[in-house]
């Protein structure tokens, strides 16, 4: 059985398709006898209305879209939670798209948007993005996006973040307090906002507590898991071998392991390890792994209740905001003095 | 800047909305010079066809649904990334719908889908489904629905899945090779297809060893991680405590983990553990975890090329189908003899 268009129930009923219509929205124009005649047809005949009509209409999709770089991990699986904690009950619609950290894929992704697919996006740029052009062409359309986690310095948006200048900070001195004079930061991208502001604040701890930085310290990782592990291991395995190590996303935490399992290194007696995840395990790693957790559930919340407002008002355009949400040092085994 | 319309477009060429429509779609009934201005005016104005007019004109969204319990899963996070390696190239969008285990969140998704929102839906049933009428509703407007990993019996459809009978067979066939006499067997749901079937295979493994049941040993767990907690902690502080641990689900790992720490129980020495997941990081965990890993891209990617092929071929149904894709047994410290 197709589904029931209003043309058939109009025929069934012997009215005009635009007196169906009226009746369904519950137009004033329509007497009540009509409108019962309708709806009892309707629903016996199991009709629902087609949600693209009712765009075209309303000029609204009732979706929002979600671009992400992927989802898996943990601290994009529990901001979508986050995000659908909200939005659902607005009567919003959830779409997410993966970039897999193609700016390409991301490039596409908000080009297609721009045919009125979502009426707003929440989004985190991927590692490869450095220009703002398309997420500005798609402003302009009238299109609201809110960023939150990854932003992109140079657009004019809301913004929902952690305090990832601190955070990189609070993990490094923390390494320090615990004996670390030699400590190495592992990076996934050298544009991204989070990445670069964690580094600027491992600089800034080393700097605050007499320790001199050195390039060979700072340690570009991908998102391929095994180039990642032989970095990993190029580090461990050089002359000056560091004794502690910052790892900025928590897809870095398994290669760390790995390598130090390859090369007999104990943590945390030969390397201290501090990372930025947040999954649940990190209690049952070998040894128990110290982290930086994000509030990933509330900057996913926070994101979708300032891109419901853009929507609500759109033409009154309340004023960009960026909202800081403090992330966590969970201390665990693995950096113990 | 709104959004250019069609109406614009004739309006500034000074010709009717339907042969610029025509012009756009490349229509034999314009004239090359027509769409070539057309064209140039469009692209100069950078117009993006409306998604929703095309999907009312073609009667299609180019949306799958993918109806899922969670993403915080490594089963679902890789299943979507199978999905989104075919789906995409065939210019289709992919809408995640998160069901966080409720019936009443899946059926009110699938009503809502009856209004011509997605072409076709991917679906793993949530732990609290034991009726298909929603899913059938569906499918009678003709919607294909393909179920992947948990599937429902009573509904006719495409089914990819993964071997669960062997897999529980083969988890605790395992166990009881390292010398375990007395296995538990943690389930999320009565109900669901993969926890019966890997609770079949473990029934049957015991009795083919000539090992006795007993329903004490099978402990229903559910969503809540505190509550797996007090189950797994209950089932190992009662007077004969098992030796052995089946775990059904990614999420119950955890857990089991604690529950051994606070009870100063050793893995593998007082308790052997078998967990069904694809998690990366099993192998850095304390122990290292003994896994059923499942095919999760590979079932994605399956699920997706059997309902292109469905939308393909609307109209000639082809047989439904059964696909196994077998899981793989890890054997590593946790569950060492």
């Amino acid at each position: 059985m197709k589904n029931v268009t209003i043309r058939a129930l109009a025929k069934e009923l012997n009215l005009s398709v635009s007196t169906i219509s009226k009746a369904l929205r519950d137009s004033y124009e329509i007497s009540e006898d009509t409108k019962r005649r309708v709806l009892e047809l309707a629903a016996r005949l199991n009709y629902m209305p087609n949600p693209y009509a009712s765009s075209l209409r309303g000029k609204q999709s009732r979706n929002i879209g979600v671009v992400i770089p992927e989802v898996a991990d943990s601290f994009f699986s529990l901001a979508i939670n986050g995000i659908e904690s909200v939005v659902k009950e607005q009567g919003y619609h959830v779409l997410i798209y993966l970039t897999h950290e193609r700016f390409a894929n991301e490039e596409s992704i908000l080009h297609e948007f721009q045919g009125g697919r979502v009426d707003g996006v929440l989004m985190s740029v991927s590692r490869e993005t450095v220009s703002g052009r398309h997420i500005q062409d798609l402003m302009a359309k009238e299109v609201p996006v809110v960023f939150f986690d990854r932003v992109l310095d140079d657009v004019e948006a809301d913004k929902i973040v952690t305090d990832d200048f601190e955070s990189g900070y609070n993990a490094t001195k923390h390494l320090i307090g615990n004996g670390c004079t030699h400590i190495a930061y592992l990076t996934i991208s050298e544009n991204l906002s989070i990445t670069t502001q964690r580094m600027e604040g491992y600089l800034k701890a080393l700097s605050d507590h007499g320790i001199r930085s050195s390039k060979n310290d700072i340690v570009p990782c991908s998102a391929d898991a095994s180039f990642n592990y032989r970095q990993v291991k190029k580090m461990l395995t050089q002359k000056k071998r560091p004794d502690g190590i910052v790892a900025s996303v928590e897809k870095l935490a398994n290669p760390v392991y790995m390598a130090c399992r390859e090369l007999s290194l104990s943590i945390p007696q030969d390397v201290k390890v501090v990372c930025f995840s947040n999954l649940e395990i990190a209690t049952i790693l070998h040894p128990s792994l110290s982290t930086i957790t994000q509030p990933a559930f509330e900057i996913g919340r926070t994101a979708a209740t300032v891109l419901l407002r853009a929507l609500d008002k759109k033409h009154t355009k309340p004023a960009m905001q960026q909202v800081i949400i403090p992330s966590t040092l969970i201390a665990r085994e693995s950096s113990k003095r």
